[in-house]
């Protein structure tokens, strides 16, 4: 951690700030410049309040050198992570895609959506029981029935399930759920994420609408920090003044996150783009960035789909869409 | 609602959707022209998934006219609220102002802070008792030994009290408590929302980093459709890519809040700014754009706050602040 | 052109503003809600200032149908368009690596590049002769000598030239030069965009840091509305919260921009992100996502670059680049 | 400035960086961490170019100390800049409003405006004479003859004016201006900004819709640094995901920048906002955090505005503007 100081600050007022940065255990490394004075805080700074520092006011600047995130970090845990999904093996070069409607309606078209994205080359399967609207009005999803149908398609299908949680009270009903999702809109949700950390099960974490990559990996060790190392992190596209797509896909979170942890990193380009004809060259451009998985919205009939129809493909654009991911992965 | 065709679109499915429509008890005005046919449906549209019918591959683009907040709405409730905190009215006129420390830290602190906050003319106080941090490894606050502090200062000094709740399942705990914060991360934690919203207690509903105001307003009727019509609206700065401040105040938040709903909009410039020195200025311009409440974090010794120390003022900056809004009241 | 009156206007006034709208040649179709009146104006709307009809006080909402750019509109121009670049062909399935330095530095250095660039599959050069810095006090580039340089490494190679414009007044200059570079600062450079639309030359128009893809064609319209339809496309990354990188390469754009123009799209991954190692997976999404050219800063030397030195790749690791990024066209 | 190395780097390399450093007259104070060393680097570190020493691959990061702002820096300029404009002054505690409307129409429309301005209060006249446009086809402006209106207006009222050059060949056409602003579409127009910084004209230089502080500071830098210290920055509202309003008008930078220059903050809410009934609390907000001057349009018929009505307010709307502005000028 480095501090500035202000200009012109009494020699008497640095010596107390030394000090106490020495009863904190910290060795500390003084760099005296034409107007400013900098110190090198050498030692373990994570006890440190960073905004505590910033508030006195004989400080103009603190920087923090070390990345706040630990368990998540790949300088402290350099292979990749690779996470088993009921068998299915997920990172460090093990590649897979997920399928699935955007909201289960019922067990046919569950079942039947299944089916076709597991012909055409999908080994997970999404779908929203428990659907997060921005209005009351909206339909919010089958909510149990939905995980039933779900968990009847797997039966039928052998597919894992990735499905989203929104309220830990909920946690029984997920208890043959392979990978809990955490939503954009709950990223920030320390709660519901010590709760998800408590179990051990897989963890898909999606990136909340306006957050940077270093809170995406603050709320993976929230999670992590409970004991459960068996985090995803995914890039589902941020909030930008663009209107043309719903939000901004980021790919180069790809291989940012790549460098800085060892978890691994999915890519949502259906809820991203909100456009269906774009999740075909947005997914193989996420393929081609290196994603550990994407997560493509498959419908049967995407004219009567209840939610999210906009950005659904249907099963005959998915196995187009899953054939050429094939191939790009080939040539990476 | 407005559902302008592609162009090209053979009459029978045009009269397949104008029939599907007509089906859901709506009227259709169609307006013909050079390349796009323009659907008016006339009715209740609030049914209408508006996804659903950008999806349909005849459509261009869908307008909903309405706006989708009901119980929040102006039009339908055109006489401000007045929310009525423990005998202290806010809205519709009546101006306050809330004061206190970002978090509760010992007895003798709040109840400290509230006497001079009060003695300055601060009529509501608030402090954090559970505290959202990014950091899992950051304070979390006094949690239950926090709220048991405040409720001794509102005895000692009898100001209403404003803390945060993360936690749905924290709510016997929040018995006490006059006015319930929802915080920014939380926003469209829906399913908190709703458990809110079966309380009848004021709710302090902020903004989230990166929520239109469209989308806060749709977060309020999620607590007024459970039954609770006590919501405040809350600015709190929004996240741009301007890095000096932490986050950018949008006041013009208030007065267009004011156009569109009857609730009262409180404004946070502590938060929004995140240095304490643009805190007077601010909610200065607060006042003078017509906010109906400032909430301003105020510290009895800001150095050594456990956190977000750099957007404290002290008590004297605060009697400063106090004064001047108050004069700012008598120019409106 | 649909316009939607707010609730309760007088029909006397209604009726004025109708017969406005047909004396402009507009015929007028009226659908009557039950709170709000649609007007959707039928003809040419063109000469409609959106703004001015926002501003009349009977109107709640108007929206444009029409998209605002004509020469740009694939809707009016199906085929794509093929650039031709003394030579060389760049859009409509023609693919091309534009490479080289961000700054000219010296003839030895531009030869340089351009050769091994060239060796490596390359087939147009750029590099910068006049810069824009923000600050006043960096370094400008070499301005007239730098294009002299530039030509130099043409005849050497026999590789065309992108160099950037800064001020029309500069055009004398750009005579042999292949490609006018408009940077993403002057992308609202009205006055400078008409000037580079009276050339005819192939202009390469970067996105600006801000500006939505809507405002990128009407800036191409500029230039093409004066007679020049050699307009390329340049996504270069828009500005975000996100601070890992410089900014957010919108990949979306690629295939957004392809269905709305028939103009070629530009990928500039380098000044995108600001990272040297992120270059290579971005030029690769941008490839599978479907971009007609790619633009990577190669330098010989990165640790003694003059500007922008963190965003060059090396020859070595341009060449890698290249190959992969030809396996990637092979499998589209 | 600092500079923080990778881990793990061989002692020789370090050495010789910082080799490099003292042969460009620096001092260097090297703090060793458990995992980083951290270069303190003293001394006029402004010819050093941060984007090349971030290129580096022993380099994690770099951080510079002092502001890259010289001229502008209220550290090196203590007293707040007074600008005379034709003997009326601005800033340093000498309040002014600017209005007029957004284009100039007419001879009788702009001595209309500018007699009821200065009736209501304004002291300063703006019209448009030259109009940056998104659209080829929207109305550009009346040009010359724009401006020959405004100087007849300036003639008979005695109102110094204000109004927008877009390109620098029209120099000669603002002789008799008395401020040429810089719009902020051109904030980055470099060239532009060289040459209004060879006239001893104010200037009034508006942020850019993307543009940090910084680099606002950096553009009254460039023109500046040509000799003309007479500049006057505008916050005009910046680009965020919000879309009610226009843009979003961000007050915090008004006491940010009085911090940071002392250089006028002139604040314009009606281009920020886009809707005439935000002006009258925006503007007075603006005066409440402390502008040095508000720029307000006005129109004496804002339904036959030509451009930008939806912003425009009438004189009785700005009569009672100017009032309470006062009032609030009062309390400061």
């Amino acid at each position: 951690m480095v501090a500035v100081l202000k200009p012109g600050i009494p020699q008497e007022k640095i010596d107390n700030l030394i000090d106490w940065f020495k009863s904190r255990s910290l060795d500390v490394h003084v760099s005296k410049g034409q107007y400013h004075t900098i110190l090198g805080l050498i030692g373990d700074t994570s006890s440190i309040d960073i905004d505590l520092l910033r508030s006195l006011d004989i400080i103009e600047s603190v920087m923090r050198i070390s990345e706040p995130f630990k368990s998540a970090n790949r300088k402290f845990h350099p292979e990749s992570t690779v996470i088993d999904i009921n068998g299915i093996k997920l990172g460090g070069g093990h590649f897979q895609i997920i399928a699935g409607p955007c909201s289960v309606e019922s067990k046919e078209q569950i079942v039947g959506i299944a089916q076709s994205a597991k012909a055409a080359g999908a080994t997970l399967l999404r779908g929203g029981a428990f659907k997060p609207r921005t209005s009351p009005y909206d339909f919010q999803g089958l909510k149990a029935e939905g995980i039933e149908f779900l968990l009847e398609a797997k039966k039928q299908t052998g597919m894992p399930i990735v499905t989203e949680i929104m309220n830990a009270n909920h946690l029984p009903l997920f208890e043959d759920v392979d990978v809990i999702q955490v939503g954009a809109r709950n990223m920030q949700n320390f709660e519901l994420l010590k709760e998800v950390g408590k179990t051990k099960k897989p963890v898909l974490l999606k990136r909340g609408l306006a957050n940077t990559l270093q809170e995406l990996l603050m709320s993976a060790e929230y999670i992590m920090s409970e004991g459960n190392p068996n985090v995803m992190l995914c890039e589902r596209g941020i909030r930008t003044f663009e209107t043309y797509t719903r939000n901004t896909l980021d790919l180069s979170a790809i291989p940012l996150l790549k460098d800085l942890t060892h978890l691994p990193v999915v890519v949502d380009p259906s809820h991203a783009t909100g456009i269906a004809r774009l999740v075909k060259p947005m997914a193989m451009a996420a393929v081609a960035a290196g994603a550990d998985a994407v997560m493509i919205e498959v419908h049967n009939d995407p004219q009567h789909a209840l939610s999210d129809g906009q950005q659904s493909v249907t099963p005959a654009e998915f196995t187009d869409i899953a054939q050429r991911i094939k191939k790009i992965r080939e040539v990476l």
